[in-house]
């Protein structure tokens, strides 16, 4: 399976829910390819999801990917 | 329900005041999607608004969230 | 009680010591937002402050609320 | 053994997938040149890929590297 | 006693070896304002130095404080 | 002894694997400038490198540091 690790290979997007949306796939989609059985995925989701800690690291993650795409769309000003 | 990211699909904000608050906003939007379950997310309140390391990390992930939309309003400057 | 995020709405400041005042209070202020009630502030402060991990957390967030104030005045240059 | 911290020496990159991918392989070679011993990376290998945590830490660190690739490839925008 | 968060309030130095200096300076700047009690920094210094993740982090902080300062000086080009 | 902070106080280099490797040593100084004792260094040592979160976390500052040195070298990009 050819795991892709930015959808569409693009940072652009039309709007910034639009780059959220992409930060938080980008996030996950390393987690994937770190740990690509989707069974141990499941059961770790059951963890973090239950963790405040996690919860919040996992904001913190988004935060940063989505710096680099609100950078890459000129954090669409016009 | 159609989960909101990005309140008003927006990074441009008044003033850094407003600005602030969208950060906050946007830091519990992703933890909102990645735990959709309110009464979880309750529980969790309690523990990490009662625990120093996590309402440390919180600040950590807002103001990284901040310098994002500080970046897009051009700082307020002019 | 009207919380204000960002004392005198604005991220300029005349020197970089005021900066890293503003730094700090940025810092504490997003805090105070998520857990309001001061008696329960007081009693984690005596937690961080003692606790050699948290305050090196408390360090890494005022530095990167400080690297949004720095860009913001231009890094006081002139 | 001469590691090489930086595939082909350098940042470019066609697409943001392979700066993406050049992100996961920089991080892993600044570990591999922090402890070369294989045998050991394997052994913590099964430790992290099955802790929350330090997957969501993996996710941060390549954030932050692809952060970097992407600002040095103009974000692949034209 | 009037704590000094920024030495000779300026983030200009001659070299990088003076910016990195100022980082670290600053980063302990921050954490004395935040636990004053010379005797409990003393005793907290016997943790952090014994202890490899605090070390780590102090890195962290450390790192994140010259990012600002080098950009500051212009990376110190010319 | 004096500590140098930064090789040949200068943040550039060559190439992007000359500046990697300028970031590692650049986040072991700080180490040792605050941990002095090569001996307690060498059992901190043997501490993270067999420890998945402590390398993940020297992977999370070298990739900070690399960042400020790649931005001061333009990227390498001509």
């Amino acid at each position: 399976m050819n795991a892709t690790l930015v959808p569409n290979n693009s940072l652009v997007t039309a709007t910034p829910e639009e780059g959220r949306q992409l930060a938080i796939k980008m996030a996950r989609l390393v987690i994937k390819a770190t740990q690509p059985d989707e069974a141990v995925r499941g059961r770790l989701r059951e963890v973090y999801a239950n963790d405040a800690a996690a919860l919040i690291q996992i904001g913190h993650v988004v935060a940063l990917e989505f710096a680099t795409i609100a950078a890459a769309n000129g954090y669409w000003r016009s």
